[in-house]
């Protein structure tokens, strides 16, 4: 069976596949963000089929640049679930993460995602994530956030604390 | 004057510069985030020469692993600022921000951003950002994140509603 014969199987049936149905709540989300002030943006985590947390675009009306639809469904399902580690969860976004977003989904060590828009669609009504991605793959000196090192040896004591704590928790 | 002798007025006299005043507290940070349970880094946000909000890793004592110091300053700034609009803003951070933190330092509209440890010497105790910047650069088919888009057009449907709203905030 082809990979697009077994996506046919799982969503072409008449009733909603879980996969389809998971999207959907996240796209409601993001249209009821719009309506509530926020971005257009809505994503749900799911954990053995379960919802555990759901987030929405909250940048403006909670005054926090972080509260992106990922970031804030991330942050609700580690506190539902008590751990920082959502390893076994998949996240369904109604829009391609952005670098911030999607660097959140790595720490957080989710294994799977599926999403609606993509950065194209983003950009074409004004959020530019291809222009962050395209800072990354830049050399720090070549971007346009000014960066300068300085007292690296200093800074590097914290991390020397780090490594001499025996009772540390990894992560 | 070479950037380098700029650097020295700056940063070489006895009493301390602004700068590194305002790393050697993200560097405090750093340590007492240790002592604490979190993790081996702190950051400083400062506008116009004062410290508006600062930050410490709490991924481990909050369950939260977006709680990277960086984004916890932010979060923290906007809210001392009641604005998610840190134009004019500076970061102060113990150590090279992971691509999560850097793309939040984007969406912050932050201008300067100053770091003491690099990627390296984080990657040498444990925390391997450069897997992450790594895996952001390839094709989404290649990463280890495995991902699905679907559902297309009907996510799009809640960017028409954004592009539609008459009175919505653009960020």
């Amino acid at each position: 069976m082809t990979e697009e014969k077994a996506g046919d199987a799982l969503c072409g049936e008449k009733d909603m596949c879980p996969q389809e149905r998971f999207m959907r709540q996240a796209i409601k989300l993001a249209r009821q963000s719009v309506e509530q002030g926020g971005g257009p943006f809505g994503a749900v985590i799911v954990k053995e089929g379960k919802v555990v947390a759901t987030g929405h675009n909250q940048v403006v009306p909670s005054c926090d640049p972080t509260a992106h639809a990922e970031v804030s469904a991330i942050r609700a399902a580690a506190a539902a679930l008590g751990t920082f580690d959502l390893s076994g969860c998949e996240i369904y976004t109604s829009c391609e993460p952005c670098p911030m977003c999607l660097g959140a989904i790595y720490w957080a060590r989710i294994g799977r995602m599926y999403y609606g828009c993509d950065q194209q669609d983003a950009a074409r009504i004004g959020f530019d994530d291809s222009f962050i991605y395209r800072e990354m793959a830049l050399d720090p000196v070549r971007r346009r956030l000014v960066s300068c090192r300085m007292l690296a040896d200093e800074a590097r004591e914290a991390f020397r604390a780090w490594e001499a704590k025996p009772d540390k928790t990894e992560y």
